[in-house]
């Protein structure tokens, strides 16, 4: 089934512990369709300026990415600069160049209009309800979100999720939209709001997904060693989507795979700077680091007493 | 098998948001005995003074736990005081009256020194070393520490986890510990100093155990109502102890079993102010929470991907 995913297209300037890279590909939308690459195709919308390089949109089109809701407009592409403290908790903003970021206004075409699984990626949550309402379809929505919406837009954004079907988000951002860092808690208030299920993301700590009834937890992949966390949490957004397109279904049992998908994606994302590593995942290495995850958190069913 | 459980034996005088408790019941070897009683026969050592009730230690008899070594002193119990944050995220301690807890030297008998399991209670690693110079026979030996003997006695402490076969730590210990945030680069680093076996405990985000070509995470088991987290560790590593001493064993196999029920008693003994709830877990009880532990994280087997 389609899978359309909107988002960012950006130029990053990263430096961890492991090194430093200027000007890289990066952007919530290609993070999201590489990792979705390995499941199903998708259609993405973005922007970038007339410096985005022609290449990496042929890489993207031999992975099954459709780009013709990527538009170019005159100006740079949207620009971010940032550095990660050595342990990796901890990330500090360099700089931010909207440039034509700053004008972006998500048109979605006859097609994009019919897509079967949508992802709205992190941007602003004028911009996510613009593209709901372009929407025709019973499309499944989900929509990722950050902190600043929380803060500063928090009327639009609950409105946003009174209409998915899933919102993503982290710990944190999950406290402050709670009003409540206790995340059991904090999950049953956000589910009130509307969306059938919520995937709190936890970084190292893995993630889970509640639903009106139930939750279900997954640890993440252990990594032996992390290069660039950028973009982890679209690839987990991405692989997830991806692979409920793929399956056409999001009820319960299909979607804790896609948890897996997910977070075997960001597993991937982090192992090298920006999206490099994301490029040459194979499906035998997904499918590889799948029996490790399935076999990490796995208890026996034997009662523990007799 | 026989298990010995070394720690403290306390008044409690604990607030948090859900209620406040005077001079209750409390200590890790409490907390430890009581959680150990649903799997196993246990003996503890430890010290009261003259105030401490002897209706506790009868209870404690009733239910398995052998209490010859806990020695009655002139002066006062220990006592502490404590009041955690709303989403119990911190602790702030009131006030440690140590009274005879500070003259506290642990002296094993003949039978005790024959333990085939025995547990170390977080108290001074110079204590925790005198237990172990006493032990005759080839014991499984866990033990739990704390940040203040990292930051102060950092030598004796290495010298002692060198010679134990489990370690349990927090997240911050482990990382204190090893001078790295990063928990898996942490637990290699800790592992090098000696133990066979690792187990971070991490909270609401469970536990995590690893060996020398290893890991294995549980999910925390999810309470509706935290009423007070005191003794949760001691809870965790008591029900897992008891679990190997029941089973006569420490292989990997039976170790992940072993963390599910040091979770699910530690799950047990937030549910209520002190002991409350732990007096009251029945087998049935266990066994429930066991069989929704283990689908908690499970997933299937099947590739993702074809």
């Amino acid at each position: 089934m389609s899978l359309l995913i909107v988002g960012s297209v950006a130029f990053d300037s990263i430096e961890s512990i492991k090194g430093k890279r200027e000007k890289i590909i990066g952007g919530s939308a290609i993070y999201a369709s590489l990792a979705a690459s390995l499941f199903s195709y998708s259609r993405i919308i973005g922007v970038v300026g007339e410096d985005y390089p022609s290449d990496i949109i042929q890489i993207m089109n031999q992975k099954g990415i459709d780009t013709t809701g990527l538009i170019v407009q005159p100006g740079d592409t949207f620009s971010w600069g940032g550095v990660y403290s050595d342990d990796f908790s901890e990330r500090t903003t360099l700089f931010t160049d909207l440039n034509v970021f700053e004008t972006f206004n998500p048109v979605l075409n006859e097609s994009h209009k019919k897509s079967d699984y949508v992802l709205l990626g992190n941007i602003h949550p004028s911009l996510q309800l613009s593209v709901l309402d372009q929407l025709e379809s019973s499309s499944n929505i989900a929509c990722d979100t950050m902190n600043l919406w929380i803060e500063t837009t928090l009327d639009e954004l609950k409105n946003l999720i009174s209409r998915v079907d899933i919102l993503f988000v982290n710990d944190e951002e999950a406290g402050l939209l709670a009003g409540n860092k206790d995340l059991s808690v904090a999950a049953q208030t956000i589910l009130e709001i509307g969306p059938s299920f919520l995937i709190i993301k936890k970084g190292p700590n893995g993630a889970v997904l509640y639903g009106e009834d139930f939750e279900f937890t997954i640890p993440a992949f252990p990594v032996k060693e992390v290069f660039d966390p950028t973009g982890a949490g679209d690839s987990f957004a991405g692989g997830l989507m991806a692979y409920l397109a793929m399956t056409g279904s999001i009820e319960k049992e299909i979607l804790k795979r896609a948890i897996a998908a997910g977070t075997i994606l960001a597993s991937f994302c982090v192992e090298e700077f920006g999206v490099e590593r994301l490029l040459k995942v194979t499906p035998e290495e997904v499918n590889e680091r799948y029996s490790i995850l399935s076999q990490l958190a796995d208890l026996d069913a034997t009662p523990l007493l007799k």
